[in-house]
């Protein structure tokens, strides 16, 4: 820390993103990223925009706009597109919190939430799961605070579903109920249609997992007019050319595509299906996910030493150092060859210890 | 405003960008873009990267880091690459400055200054420039608070040298003293070199001018480590994913294509040397700017009547409202041809006010 450093960033605990290793080749299975490249539609506007980029990128992202629009039924002046979705949450705690208006959180969820709730000095209340890691929206009664809950939920990979986050919706009428669904292709239920219902309710979603663009950085916050002109404020005084011309082009690439998204997610949801069946058979605890990654713990094997045999044998998987989920690692989901070789190395790691 | 918007935003007032019609083709003089494509090294880099992004882009940009500490003689831990040397902008004000530490910067220069100031409600400082509109080294020294400097300034054109720079850096040991260097390649004296003699210094400089990559976002901070582990740390807990994939190839491309981004400052600075000549003939007074842009006032014809008249006539220049700088009018030198469109535009309105 240099000695022109804020003090009130002293206590700053800055997030850590999943280990990106250079040294070899690994079967990745440790971000959540879709093992299938993005549509061609995606990668063909992407490259024709590098030609222009001579000019300012749209600060209104106007035409991704309009084809969010027509794709998503709703109107230009509900959506802000973000530098991935962690932007878009990072100008929810810029809108709608400071010292005096707090945030409530999952215990276990995103681990992005605490860190923005302390840039912000934002008073944070985490909710603990219940013993089965589920979230009770009764926990989200009427908190007089921000609430942001991810649907599904990670690392779990459980999902409300949106009849249950309408309940959260209506105990909490003068506060923000921020939805990230950053998973919610895999199997969960948007609440994009609910919009038009709850002016305190803002979807954020990420065209990183489902459409294949994590290194394209792309999300969207969407909400009621007045709620997005507020973050709008906020991206104007931060970052007001902050999506660049390839990305915009390769979000209205991906979304002139939605079958090849579908059919990405369908495979995905397939070899999820596959992998928990076979994690069961081998004495894994595996949460119902809905998400593109499964969360699990073997009855025997320890959490992290698992997920260090694994690397060692070429897999990455996430575990996460936190006490109440040390017996857990979270698996992305990838393609039904990389499901194999991840089983067959916990097969080869459970010969050993015999 | 929603009901839910944090008081501690009421006050701000937002950047407003350069104006990006989308009505018709104009000759575009209004946002300092640079009337040349990128390298075909920088376009061919992106593209190719566009083919793999469902993999998240490396946070540490550990490639265009490599290219940098090649081309620039510096350290990889002197480096910080943002999207868009607004965000660096932005992280500065996050890391070194809050209600008690205040920041100092010329009162005309980049209107983004005041309002990073105002959001991260930093006591703000606004030096007058002289009256040629010349910033004055003295005014700067021993203030105790974080000094930030456009070298060559905006809207002026104007650039300190960086023996001025350094008085400066010199009389202000316990502060921060940041340059942001976004124009330096048309014709100023950049700090870079200074980095290992002064801990107290930032340069900030961007792609999108001198590089020709303004749609692609891409900026950088350079200083000693320690200042940029401070950032780092901002970063982190802000938006470890910053910068794209794309940009991250698009920058590698273009920093191995110094010949190409030589020659499109060569050819800049020869169109500026002429445009100058011609509008100085016609009346204007005109700043001797080391940029790709002039500042300029006629002595007769009013600022805001020239834009609107230019405009009318598929001119688009940048006028600012603020009462000391009415009567000018900021021109983006472009090529030859589009600066010949300028100066006879200019002649038909002159023959018409007659």
């Amino acid at each position: 820390m240099s000695r022109f450093f804020s003090p009130k960033n002293s206590a700053l605990v800055p997030y850590v993103p999943g280990e990106q290793p250079r040294d070899q080749k690994y079967v990745k299975l440790n971000t959540n990223e879709s093992p299938f490249p993005p549509s061609p539609k995606a990668v063909a506007a992407a490259a024709e925009a590098a030609e222009k980029l001579q000019l300012y990128s749209d600060p209104e992202c106007t035409l991704l706009r309009e084809k969010f629009t027509e794709v998503f039924g709703l109107r230009g002046d509900q959506v802000l597109f973000t530098n991935g979705s962690d932007e878009a949450l990072y100008f929810l705690f810029l809108a709608f919190c400071d010292e005096n208006r707090g945030v409530a959180f999952p215990e276990v969820s995103y681990g992005f939430y605490p860190v923005y709730a302390d840039l912000t000095h934002t008073p944070a209340l985490a909710v603990p799961l219940k013993a089965d890691f589920s979230i009770d929206p009764a926990d989200y009664a009427g908190l007089g605070r921000m609430i942001l809950i991810a649907n599904p939920n990670a690392p779990t990979g459980l999902a409300l579903t949106r009849a249950q986050i309408e309940d959260i919706l209506r105990s909490n009428p003068d506060s923000v109920v921020a939805v990230d669904e950053a998973y919610v292709d895999f199997g969960g239920e948007s609440c994009l249609p609910l919009i038009d219902r709850y002016e305190n309710l803002i979807v954020i979603q990420t065209f990183s997992k489902s459409r294949s663009l994590a290194g394209a950085r792309l999300g969207f916050a969407a909400g009621n007019a007045a709620v997005i002109a507020d973050l709008n404020t906020v991206k104007y005084s931060v970052n007001p050319y902050n999506v660049n011309s390839m990305t915009m082009a390769a979000g209205i690439g991906a979304l002139s595509d939605p079958e090849y998204t579908r059919e990405c997610c369908r495979i995905i949801a397939e070899n999820r299906a596959w992998v928990t069946g076979q994690l069961r058979a081998l004495g894994f605890s595996v949460l119902d996910s809905s998400a593109n990654f499964v969360f699990a713990k073997h009855e025997s094997l320890d959490g992290e030493a698992l997920y260090l045999e694994l690397k060692r044998r070429g897999v990455l998987i996430r575990h996460f150092s936190r006490e109440d989920i040390r017996d857990y690692n979270r698996i992305t989901v990838g393609t039904r060859e990389q499901m194999e070789i991840l089983i067959r190395k916990i097969r080869e790691i459970m010969e050993e210890e015999k």
